[in-house]
């Protein structure tokens, strides 16, 4: 018989694995309440015109389909059928999709269930989405999101929350430093304008974007071949020597954008946020503005946000979001604006291995194990393990009277920290023998002495 | 434009809704881990030859089916195509199905992972499972399973500590005098046994089955028309009048099943569990042996189990188990014996909601709204919001300078119990006017005592 075997492109989850993955949401998920967002759930799959279209036509590819139940040809006309074109059948088979992300089954929640909302609406939401990607290192076909977004409130206060919840998350995590990049749409279109670029912001931006990547020349020399012309590339030249602290990013910017009105909106916007995160105080990220960041541009309508591991970390970015306008139009519900950041869950967790931030208290194992030493003292055993259990303290008994070697030798292999031995001369004195099983030490105590030497 | 909807048998989670299920699973997930189960999970979805013919051909009409990404007819032959077969055309484009159940996927992610596993592997997994069921009340296409397994011992020790776990669940929960029936595959089969209907031990049991719904005469009317005679049913009286204690039941089982040896070894497998029960003692379920109790028959071999809801409240099985041999032979890995429960998440929800039980710090809700008048006086706001939510206590800014009824109104609709008011007046003081939003009182604190009355 064939070993059986998982698709490509998903995993399976060890105790271990599952156990640090929850360490994260946890606490992802405390923030997210303490900031006041609320969890929603939606279904795995959507109704496919849910999805289809939403995503440009790589997108519409990546969806994967669900197959129709029972006769599925039973519908199909012949003469479509006869084609035998897989796009086209596709639409006949096929009447639901897996999510694809959690943006768009918010969009279609917020505006199922306006009539119960009151806005502005803070929502979190983390659960699985599902992409048809060729899988790759760190890339799979099924992953979980982590979004929180609030719609409803164009309130600049919205992202100064932001900031500070990206902040609280990465300390809470215990993951110092992490750099929080802010850039603004306005400010890129700003930018385009001034050079005269504005028909080309997307090529213009996407370069300006490779910076890191590709370096000035490299960045120049792609706006050049896409058709932004030299003097254009040299008004550009005070973007690119932009190093300096916040406020002296902003003075430069000012300058650079003082006849594009849109520019100075978006300055004024970083310059809000600037300066009530510097009144807050951050207890461990770095923000920074980094007005080459775009992220997928022709979303986002006001702040950019992304997140990048601590320096040193060579991970890409584990965070990122922003303010886009209108996101539920696309379900009839105009003029709804919101913002919005999510988190790399995955990437997170390897930052942590990493930089092994995860706790030693984070982990799946029992902390003792009761040896067997037939029924009567089992019996005995489970009296003390029940009560171990109701303070929280995982206790096992080994279920079968197998032999000593055999018994500790599980609890070995499984790195269970403490072994009970508790036979007839136990029993009868009401003790317990605890065992180290690191040290190798033990010793005689009694039932609250074992508690407390538990805990 | 229409509005948006989502596929019949699926459900959207609402703030308040998430929270309560996840009260129930993080009872459950504490109680699991207490008792040394260890959390996996499995992807959404498995390759279809590991889900299909595991669960009878009812079962594989059931199982959602993926649509190969891409052009998927591409490796379907004209031939084929042409008979327009969907059963047969199903196996050609589309690869993987959504899980069916828990069970499966378990067992084979052992077979798969058999070489990191140390046994007996107690493991417990609560995820989402999908089937094309006909939707009605209270049956849905997605919903969680919530299973607590282990493999790899056939200790009776295993059986004991499962009837405790359902205890402290339920005691947990604070959902008082569940039922906890048990069975016993071979008791079943014995009294089949002696009185000779061993060939009709399905029809037998499916009848005894339905003792509750139709009554003593309505079973014995089904197994005449099943063919099983009616000197057999005339054997089985001792069964009908069976309602006394689970000793008493048991004493009663012995002389009814003395020539039968598979019956006998039931009984001594009953037995050990009720006398450690009883041992143990139990916080709050009764446990009882009903031989009525048959559930999947053809799955389990030893001990069955179902949870009934307290008496008074009507909502059928809350949760269900048993022992069952070679679970993962079907995937070639012989000889490995298990036994598990499950909780029935979306009844005990139902069952928790009709008896209030939910407590009422169980909620999405924000606890505080600060009043916004204008940015000064929000960021001041904004100190004590950000100390007030690293001590977990969920805060708010009304994120707009709004008239003073509009950011009222909010907090009401909103069911926020306190605001604060902090206006020029109160900065200059360092002070803050918290309003208790339900008897409309009123005072003005320092910060100290804010959280503190917050807490």
């Amino acid at each position: 018989m064939k070993k059986p075997s998982i698709p490509k492109g998903t995993r399976d989850f060890t105790p271990q694995e599952v156990v640090k993955r929850t360490y994260i949401t946890d606490i992802i998920k405390r923030c997210f309440m303490s900031y006041g967002f609320q969890p929603i759930e939606t279904p795995s799959f959507e109704n496919s015109e849910t999805l289809m279209g939403k995503y440009g036509d790589e997108g519409d590819r990546l969806i994967f389909k669900i197959l129709n139940s029972g006769d599925f040809l039973r519908k199909v006309d012949d003469t479509t059928y006869s084609e035998k074109d897989a796009t086209k059948l596709t639409s006949k088979i096929s009447e639901k999709a897996l999510r694809y992300d959690l943006t768009v089954p918010f969009a279609r929640y917020v505006v199922q269930h306006q009539n119960e909302i009151t806005f502005p609406f803070k929502r979190y939401q983390i659960q699985p989405v599902w992409r048809a990607d060729r899988p790759q290192k760190g890339r799979f076909r099924e992953f979980f999101q982590c979004d929180a977004d609030v719609v409803g409130s164009d309130s600049l206060w919205q992202e100064v929350e932001f900031v500070q919840l990206y902040d609280a998350v990465f300390s809470a995590l215990n993951l110092k430093e992490v750099v929080i990049k802010m850039n603004n749409r306005k400010i890129l279109s700003g930018i385009a304008e001034v050079i005269g670029a504005e028909d080309k912001l997307i090529d213009f931006t996407v370069a300006l974007d490779k910076l890191d990547k590709i370096g000035e020349e490299g960045v120049k020399k792609e706006m050049l071949e896409k058709g932004i012309s030299e003097t254009a590339i040299e008004k550009l030249q005070p973007v690119f020597n932009n190093d300096g602290s916040a406020s002296e990013k902003l003075t430069l910017l000012k300058k650079l954008l003082d006849t594009s009105e849109t520019g100075l909106q978006g300055i004024k916007e970083l310059q809000f946020i600037i300066d009530a995160i510097e009144a807050l105080g951050l207890q461990s990220a770095n923000l920074e503005i980094d007005i080459t960041l775009a992220r997928g541009l022709n979303y986002y309508t006001g702040a950019i946000f992304e997140v990048a591991a601590p320096k040193g970390v060579d991970m890409g970015s584990i965070g990122g979001g922003g303010r886009y306008d209108d996101l539920t139009g696309i379900f009839g519900l105009k003029n709804v604006s919101g913002v919005g950041i999510s988190f790399g869950l995955d990437r997170i967790y390897l930052v942590l291995e990493e930089l092994n931030l995860f706790p030693a208290t984070v982990s799946a194992n029992t902390k003792v194990l009761f040896i067997n030493f037939g029924n009567k003292e089992s019996l005995y055993a489970m009296k003390a393990i029940s009560k171990l259990r109701g303070l929280d303290i995982t206790a096992e008994l080994y279920p079968d009277e197998a032999k000593m070697g055999k018994q500790m030798g599980y609890a070995d292999k499984r790195d269970i920290p403490f072994t009970v031995l508790a036979g007839d001369e136990e029993v009868k004195a009401n003790l317990y023998t605890l065992k180290n099983m690191k040290s190798g030490e033990q010793e005689k105590v009694t039932f609250d002495k074992l508690q407390n030497l538990l805990k």
